[in-house]
């Protein structure tokens, strides 16, 4: 491990030093001719700002010129903020946030429009709309197994629901609520072709949650889950009617990781709580994270869903209908093939499979090493039916021994785990704080196979991390950002709640080196990683007068001149038009007790147009993408006078887009 | 003007050539020496990203390197977002959200919490709850002229509203609705020692907008105002019992400087649409942003609330109730000489008091020029009499030769003006794209006063602009962010909806240097800049079971060992605290129809250990600062087991920070 690259122990003072010399050297006067005298200015600056020298690096990889690109998009969950935001890597500067479970007045996003209105009707928990969403890990689509920049998934953890952005409009087009489950996590991974999403329970309920049972019916009626979600890349939505499920036991569910290449058709999703630890501290239990922690392994689960949905397609897998889904009961999984596990160390956390598809690396939290599974093992073992024998619910336990290829000792709290391009991988440390990289079997620096070569120590509790392209088959390596979920003095103080805090860091070399720090609003659970180019999204919609929602022509849409209203009985339905910098019609008079619905085509095609519309009092804002129809009805219930307006800055006359809505009683 | 540092005229290629040639010099020895050979890898990277040596320079200014503090906070509304966003300059690094009008389920913010319900039913509208505002200018609270670090405000223009922010844990303490107004928007701006916080109207209603009146009648019926809003800054509130009204012409109101020093006591508000039109574009009316801008000049409201406010006390000041609120007709403000306009050229955006209060620098869009009005020439003026007559309205217009100090044509658009501590003023170009640069009439560097000196181009459509400290007695001067409004090719795309775009200028040499692009979520409207020293947050609640809203002990809070269930009738009342990593209780059971109330604790004294309280399926999520008592009540009128959990990560069993809320049919 090169000492000198760890965060805290260069000298800066020392560098300072040597640097502010090396400027003064002859360089100076070649300085001093450019741009009126650079040279002698950036030993000022540097001296100023009190860079060192490994500063003065960073900066100078980070900085994204006024004007010029970021080289990656990242996408990194907000968390209970409910959305996903993206990133400009290496620059890290915020560019947008996709709203997706939560309300985003800037984007119109939940208030006032029908098209919200429809999709948080579908993403509806237990019959209750929910206006937020604690998104924790989001995916991207992928083709044979690489990301193919069309659609983003991203999982509500608090309701079990699933969120579909279409990445052309940044939009989100679908929420699917899981009717048998309180809470998801292992969701936001598709299969190699993206085939399914692949969606696990976290919190043990009865199936479905909404049937009461008592807690201490735990072991016999609740129950966890794999949901697997046919995604319909046509129609850019998953299809619940075809979706199938498998029964899995009350352990706690947590991350999963998806078969690739030689293990396709498998995936590996990690439990805790095996246990199966019920809280009921006023009565004297035992604190849940005590109670749950004390087995030295909890169980790996090991599904062969390929399997799975061939037997189903034959009617050769028995399943029961819950709440309109197929589950195949636990018993049936095991006899059909489909269901095993292995014992796997303490309270794991990520379940993360190799490129090349032969490996998997769990990290248990409190085990000091990351354990590398063999694919290849676990099938020469299931194909041997070498158990060592059954859980309680009669699903066969892999030996250990038989089917783990190495372990790596890494130091305390491994978390989760990415690779690069080149056969190393990057463990994220929870306890020790710190990046710790290892080679795989073949590392192409030669260095011996599984093996710790660095640890990079970054700051407080670093939870996921991510590899750009880190959960491919074909990594792009170069960069890693590290999610760090405390803050405390890193930032300026913002109140009692610190942003959490991403750091950024170089893995192009043989050694990691760190770049930055990046504070962030919600909390960044988990992110991917892709190359800018793969993206291509809209600068306008396809045609004027376009649904974001049904991704086609709207009905309601109002070409130029067709503005109109028309009355039919209390129901007054206004055809507007928004073009910088006017909305025809400007004026719509009402009566109190009447249902408006607007339907407004922004008529723009040039690049950037948005319009908004913010209605005095009605708590509406919409946002209106050049060519977009976007509908809102509404009964008006008071008297008044209620000026509407542009609320989306477009042109040197905006301030004088709006109208009147008036109401007479 | 230097050509040299023009954005864009700088040969990127020559300049590199030059740059590697230095670093390939004497030089490159000593780095070679330094933290494992910079020196090259230096070069290597300034080759590689294809950095011009402006970039260089600016890449060492910005860099903020890993766990080292900005040196500015800049407060800057997000518009439509509803909220205010605090951004690290001169990093330009996302610190915060501050939601004040709209929902931030991260920071529990809308998503359940009585405290939040209460805000949101103070800020109704027209009687509707609004979870969303249009944040249009932040202020901060002054003591002396300067910024005390104390509180921040922030206008909702879509409502009419007024947050209020104490920056000791960031949080809104009040929300006040103007009951006489749809939309507000000269908002935002303290009085010297913050005695008032001054909101003016923007597009004309009747008063109250509550009361319907035709169109026909807007002459007659409807009318503008400015607010005078006392902040009582022992209580962190405005006081809406104490405010008075002073009537206005139905211009619309736009944004209004505050007097200083010499000045204050008065306030200037620009105006547009002098010219009343109304619009009905069906019935073949012109567009309004012909309509309203058909006149070369419209009117400056020059108004004396100190004398308004001195004749109130002595009683000798007459006023209207209306909707509560003590409204003062125009013709008495007018007979009891407080208030008088001045003609102001076309479409005035910008009414900017210099530091020493004796210029009111008025920026009309669609003229060339700044106008800068003298105070004393205004007061002489007066107390001559000498006007050119009356408005419509009967309010003296001063003579525009007799008031106006100097006119400097700046270019195209200018749109908002603010000054540095040298004398030298900054005006923001929305239609040349360019931040211009002028003097006043005692320029440090000795140049001819009133005189263009620099224009500076950034990208399109700058809207307005913030120097450090711009708006006190005493600028800090060093930086200036212009906030624009399209940013079309300035970043990677995320759809049809680009971000805005703030770009940061370093304003500390003879010569202004644009330094980077910060793309941004929601729009920053507008901004203020606070020396981060000046701040002092809470890092934990002054005492355990603290009310952030309350401001002292909650009533309900929950002592470690007080935790209890307290049951009277269908109501029941769980004491919950919260600590890593643990709820107590974490099992409730209920029956259905029951009305629950939890009050939880967070008896945390730790910095940044905030803990989260997600429940599933019940749109709840609270995020509780160490210290913090948090409420939350509501019915159970569905059966089920629905898990709850800490969702802001607290530590290493987190994920065991669980228990369950079941209901029994």
């Amino acid at each position: 491990m090169n000492k000198k690259i760890q965060f805290g122990l260069y000298t800066a003072a020392a560098g300072l030093a040597l640097f502010a010399v090396a400027l003064l050297g002859s360089g100076k006067n070649i300085f001093a001719q450019m741009s009126g005298g650079l040279g002698s200015s950036l030993e000022a600056i540097i001296k100023a700002r009190e860079l060192s020298p490994d500063d003065v690096e960073a900066a100078l990889k980070t900085f994204v010129p006024p004007g010029s690109y970021d080289e990656y998009y990242m996408f990194a969950s907000g968390g209970q903020a409910g959305n996903v935001e993206v990133f400009g890597v290496p620059s890290m500067r915020l560019m947008k946030n996709i709203p997706i479970f939560s309300e985003d007045s800037w984007q119109g996003y939940g208030i006032g429009d029908n098209e919200t209105k429809k999709l948080f009707a579908q993403g509806k928990a237990a019959g209750m709309t929910q206006t937020w969403g604690d998104v924790h890990h989001p995916a991207l689509s992928v083709t044979k197994g690489m990301y193919d920049g069309q659609f983003l998934f991203a999982n509500d953890k608090a309701n079990g629901r699933i969120g579909v952005v279409d990445l052309r409009d940044f939009h989100v087009k679908q929420i699917v609520k899981n009717p048998l489950i309180a809470t998801n996590h292992c969701g936001a991974k598709l299969t190699e072709n993206s085939e399914y999403y692949v969606e696990g329970s976290q919190f043990g309920t009865p199936l479905p949650y909404t049937k009461f049972v008592p807690l201490e019916r735990y072991k016999e009626e609740y129950r966890g889950l794999v949901t697997f979600w046919p995604f319909n890349r046509a129609e850019g939505k998953l299809e619940q009617s075809k979706t199938f499920t498998i029964e899995l036991p009350p352990y706690y569910q947590d991350l999963g990781g998806m078969g690739k290449q030689v293990s396709n058709g498998w995936v590996f999703i990690n439990t805790y709580n095996a246990e199966m630890a019920t809280p009921d501290d006023l009565k004297g239990k035992p604190p849940m994270e005590i109670a749950a922690s004390q087995r030295e392994m909890d169980y790996l689960h090991i599904i062969n869903w390929k399997r799975a949905e061939e037997l189903l397609a034959k009617g050769q897998l028995k399943y029961n209908r819950i709440s309109g889904m197929r589950v195949v009961p636990i018993a049936e999984a095991v006899a059909k093939g489909i269901l095993y596990q292995a014992a796997e160390p303490k309270s794991p956390h990520g379940s993360d499979v190799t490129p090349d598809g032969r490996f998997i690396t769990v990290s248990g939290k409190l085990d000091p090493h990351v354990t590398i599974f063999s694919f290849d093992k676990i099938q020469k073992a299931i194909a041997a039916k070498n158990f060592e024998g059954k859980d309680e619910f009669g699903i066969p336990v892999l030996r250990f021994k038989d089917v783990v290829e190495a372990q790596v000792e890494v130091g305390l709290g491994p978390l989760h785990t990415e690779y690069d391009d080149k056969g190393y991988a990057y463990t994220s440390m929870f306890l020790d704080s710190s990046i710790n990289k290892w080679s795989l079997d073949k590392p192409a620096g030669g260095e011996k196979p599984w093996t710790l070569l660095q640890s990079l120590p970054v700051h407080y509790n670093t939870g996921h991390l991510v590899v750009a392209g880190g959960d491919t088959i074909k990594p792009y390596g170069k960069y890693l950002v590290t999610l760090n979920k405390w803050s405390l003095d890193r930032a300026l103080p913002v109140g009692p709640l610190h942003p959490q805090n991403l750091q950024l860091i170089d893995i192009s070399g043989p050694t990691m080196k760190l770049l930055s720090d990046t504070p962030v609003v919600g909390e960044p659970h988990y992110a991917v990683m892709i190359k800018a180019d793969k993206l291509k999204p809209w600068k306008a919609y396809p045609e004027v007068g376009y649904s974001a929602l049904e991704r086609k022509a709207s009905a309601t849409l109002t070409l130029p001149g067709k503005e109109r209203v028309e009355r039919n009985g209390k129901d007054v339905h206004v055809f507007m038009t928004a073009q910088r910098s006017h909305f025809t019609p400007d004026r719509i008079d009402l009566n109190q007790g009447e249902r408006v619905h607007l339907h407004i085509t922004n008529i723009e095609r040039a690049e950037d147009a948005t319009h908004g519309f913010a209605l005095s009092s009605h708590n509406i804002n919409l946002s209106i993408d050049p060519g977009a129809t976007v509908d809102v009805d509404f009964t008006v219930d008071r008297s008044g006078v209620f000026p509407f307006y542009c609320s989306e800055f477009c042109s040197a006359l905006h301030m004088e887009m709006m109208g009147y809505l008036t109401v007479k009683k």
